[in-house]
């Protein structure tokens, strides 16, 4: 009954092959210090994530768009069903203590732009960049590297 | 990459000894036979499922209705925050092949009229009598012990 | 800028015709009082409602399950469109300062025990009869005809 | 029982008079064009929007994140209260058939970043600069005035 750490890793489900590797880094990394990966459930970056868990024996959970266990990719040890659609993009960010976002598109753009507003961290590697209209940047912390984003993640969730 | 199964658990925050004893039973029976707990996340009858469920070493999930983790209670597994308030009993019967209802008042039968809707069989223990506009009863399936709601749920999700 | 009062009406998405009567009756007392219909816009009961409401010129908003506005039916002011399945059963009720039930079947009895849960009132013109596991009764206010329904209604919704 | 347009305003909850000015204006065209507005209910950009369409005696639409109709500006024709705290934007986004997005913070650019990836078009004044992973822009249409933004909405709202 020790605290776990959730992080969340966001991305889109179709991605090159050398961001799905990034994920699958990520997600691997993730595991081995320990703490739960939450994602969208889904294909692509969501799968890789998962995947990389699973190659370590974590735990990775899904929050999925649609109505059915279906579309879950098979790495997760646990799929949510919501049935909200890209509503369910609150509930991914909400539940994690500090997120990586993964390249993306703008579904990974509605998460990011969620998690802040949350005062959740966002830890981007090869993502959205985003300048506020008064010309300051967002307050993404950028990585350069999976192992970069999952160190840096560490640091921002637990307050150190 | 099995596929698990996904039983739902509901019921109060607050509930006597006795029925807690149930929900206990429920759980623990629920992960001798491998499948996954869902449930609300919360104390009373969701965490003493819980309980029953880490007794035996088993995966049980919490989907919170708050904005933080701290309400969950502390034998879950996996808790996920939806901040969506009552919204979030539709997630919780969505991710369930079957629901067992223990007790439980207005939120535990708005979950059992969700999942009835949502064509997800309900076992009721010691729960909710309904009665339809047109006279006839509701149709949840009636347990009379936990043992026989868990196997009651095992035959309606598989599609025994 | 007065403050209006919001009635939801719930019930069946189809309907015999002397439940769709008494649904349009309903609707159209709550637009003769002034106050603004909240009904999950869809066929049937909800549809009956707006009618009503669209006769005397009022306002009637629906809260769409699905995405799209095309399943919206054309009597309502406003469609709110949520994508959200039967998770907008939650935004319907607490949207609402009173609910008036007319028959229905899960989905209703779902918003039924919602709003009783949110300690919102609820009028039962011919729907649902609950037995709680105590075995006492839910806490229905029982009408006999929508003239009755929408006046206890008022004395319920306004604290009179 | 024609149909009406819809058109989403999304900005801060707090911003200065110009950006107010901005939003009211925009209001106002939109309520003269027998529009619909949608918005997040509350205050700032939010409120300024639904004075504009207040004033030209149109229908302006909140669409609240807490689980009470108390947080809901006075200019508002409906308040549709969710209780789902951020998981609501989605549900503005898609109630709209364009939404303007007048300056904002992240909870305006969650908004840009759902509506985009519904296919629903965004027109941006004054608001973030998006540089997708990839370097290329959004896909949001900049509008130097109000009127501008209005006069975009109609374009891509209707198919023209």
């Amino acid at each position: 009954m020790e605290q776990k750490l959730y992080i969340g890793v966001i991305g889109s489900a179709e991605a090159p092959p050398e961001i799905l590797e990034m994920a699958r880094k990520v997600g691997r990394e993730i595991a081995k210090r320990g703490a739960i990966l939450v994602c969208g459930g889904r294909g692509g970056v969501m799968e890789a994530a998962a995947k990389g868990v699973w190659e370590e024996g974590g735990l990775a959970v899904g929050i999925l768009p649609g109505t059915t266990r279906k579309e879950a990719n098979p790495y997760l040890s646990v799929a949510v069903v919501t049935g909200m659609g890209e509503a369910r993009n609150a509930v991914v960010v909400r539940s994690s203590d500090a997120v990586i976002a993964i390249s993306g598109g703008y579904g990974t753009l509605s998460e990011i732009a969620l998690a802040l507003k949350m005062g959740i961290p966002v830890i981007g590697l090869n993502t959205w960049q985003l300048t506020a209209p008064d010309g300051s940047g967002g307050h993404l912390l950028l990585a350069k590297s999976p192992e970069e984003a999952v160190s840096l993640a560490w640091r921002v969730a637990d307050g150190e």
